[in-house]
């Protein structure tokens, strides 16, 4: 079931080791039939050179397992949640990139610096506040996707104008319209987070771009009166 | 028409991401026929690995799109209004190359800290003020060339001498006597701009080189006494 | 003798260079025979690119050659002092990698900023002592293991729950359960070297994970309660 | 003439693409042969992909050209001056590599902050004062050689034991006792730059490694008790 669909969720796995997001088995994609209430994610623990579109796990919104032979990837429930909270989602991905992981582990939200972060983040990308030990006793994978929710919630922010946080001590979730989107997300906030951290070595108190600045590159390329590449 | 000039800006844009200045499609080479007044510009938000001579952009001075079924890069404008200010130029870059980008972030000018910096570069690479709103709402690329001769001018500088620039919030722009010089001259600037980066990083009040030190390394690669290379 | 032993030991060897951990000949890997008391080491000054799995030389634990034409590496009593105290231990990694040597010449132990860290080691990688000019004058290479055992103790630190450390002005070693696990560790030790300097970078104060995230991400993937993976 | 020198020289030339350490043509190096009092050295500006072992040139210890088609390359008098001073010395290289740069352009003696730096340089590598406006006038690259001479009698040090130095605002020059040894320790000044970089970036008031175990680890693999490696 679902072979179309496994498919595209397979190649935006293996573009992660490519654009050089993972390390091992660190990081992991999902894709949505929204249609159906189905995804399929990445089994869990598996290297990207043995897996295959078949391994691929098959999962209900209710959290079930509806196909495969393998445990899927361990932070399941918090793609779950997402799904659920959010139904313009269409692919999400983990991963510990590294730049994006040192804000994470800084604990700050990553500055809207310049024009290439606004060209795909309308805003500073948030990072959430931890988990407290309640939470991660109850159910840790679960509760991350709650707070990322209650991050994007509490702050008023549009999972679709920002479609990346940072969970603290952890590192990045994104996401798009689908899984290669959502990837293509994941490159983009790992290269702005490596682009922050020089401006922030060249000054540490440097500060975001004006806010006309941000405007206009988002919407140059977002919304109705968009006109970047050839549509 | 212009197909050698097609298939030279077609290499150039090439460059770009075998130099690894560019991310997906982040990034775009012209070069102009000054005999003509016509230039070739890369077509807005092609993938690389897609891209061939035949869609390259001819456009002229006037800012009309003489050849081409696909819309130009969305930088046009920007180059066109350096083209016509700028008579020297015979070809231009915009990347959003990591460490140059992070000088625009930071808001300064690229010091001229060594000897690698001063064989291109005469003096400090600028960094523009920001766009007003209304200069953005105006016409945005447009404005930007606009802000871009604007700095030159008000600060004295030869664009043969400094063969490149930092937008604020933005990134750079390099040019050059054809499309072949601006990617090189993009290829020193971000690696000039690692190196700036990296002196910082040992000493945050680390001061340019002696006036006589880039005096010297500019004049032996530039000038009827250069004596670097085979001419 | 030992050819199964030789052939994993040889290979985790080669990895080192594939992972970018060494340059020229700077590293080492052995892995030990618990039953026959015999572990088997990279030659010394050998490159990677000439070794073969009959060049590796055994030793037994009272540091005796017990066969092979060349001369052992010269860090092959640290490595014998490791596998007397610590029986746990079924392979050990010495390397240069840039980011942990970084972190031993700052004589630091490395915190553990976050998930990543935590999901391999169970608390900071400690920063060894320097030693004292008698101790390198009487055997550098027997003493530098007995100082690595010192910090183990004196901290109460569980080998197996960090399986590495830092020597201070020098580097890291890393351990496991046979020589491949070992190399795993000293990729993991890199990387989140690696995002430990950038943490640093965006904020020189910033503090390690919160205990009870710490605590969660290493029993996910360690202990009887370990879901990570498939097994 | 000289056809193995030529040979090796080419050989160690097209190693600082491999290794990294060159964009374009900047860098160089050059071979003698103490006996006829001849060196070998690049061509100026010339591409590496184009290099061929003939194009080098032979120049005499009065710095007279005695064969070779091209000019050589612009830092032939600097080589000539370091040969004439330093008879220990076979080959030398000269980059622009990115970390050793940095120091250079900081105008700061890389410390010696760890083993792997007194492996191969015992103590500091020293950085030289500026060039005066009248030296630079009278002959750049001659009184740059006259310069790095002035800076290791100044300060007692020992070329052999020390075998490079950091050009203020310019960048690093390497010696060894033939081309591919010079090669190699323009690779390790490289590596040993970032590690220092990385390491102030820890800790900005990280000191020297204890001299005891400089002297060690410099002792462990030169002169008389050496025990690294085969031999």
């Amino acid at each position: 079931m679902l072979e179309a669909l496994k498919q595209q969720v397979y190649e935006a796995n293996m573009e992660l080791p490519r654009r050089g997001l993972v390390t091992y088995t660190w990081g992991n994609v999902s894709g949505i039939d929204r249609e159906k209430g189905l995804f399929v994610i990445k089994p869990s623990g598996v290297e990207y050179d043995e897996l295959t579109p078949e391994m691929l796990v098959v999962i209900d919104l209710n959290g079930n397992k509806i196909e495969g032979e393998l445990k899927p990837s361990s932070d399941t429930k918090t793609h779950l949640e997402l799904y659920r909270a959010f139904p313009q989602l269409g692919g999400i991905v983990h991963t510990h990139s590294t730049h994006a992981v040192a804000f994470a582990q800084a604990r700050r939200d990553l500055p809207a610096f310049g024009t290439t972060h606004a060209d795909y983040f309308y805003g500073p990308v948030p990072c959430t506040r931890e988990l407290t030990p309640e939470e991660i006793d109850e159910d840790y994978e679960k509760n991350t996707g709650k707070v990322i929710i209650e991050t994007f919630q509490n702050r008023g922010i549009d999972p679709v104008h920002v479609p990346g946080v940072l969970c603290a001590s952890h590192g990045p979730f994104t996401w798009g319209k689908d899984a290669a989107q959502a990837v293509y997300h994941a490159v983009v906030l790992e290269e702005v987070a490596k682009m922050a951290i020089l401006t922030l070595t060249i000054d540490p108190d440097a500060q975001p771009a004006p806010q006309h600045v941000l405007d206009k590159h988002f919407m140059r390329k977002h919304g109705p009166n968009a006109y970047y590449g050839q549509k």
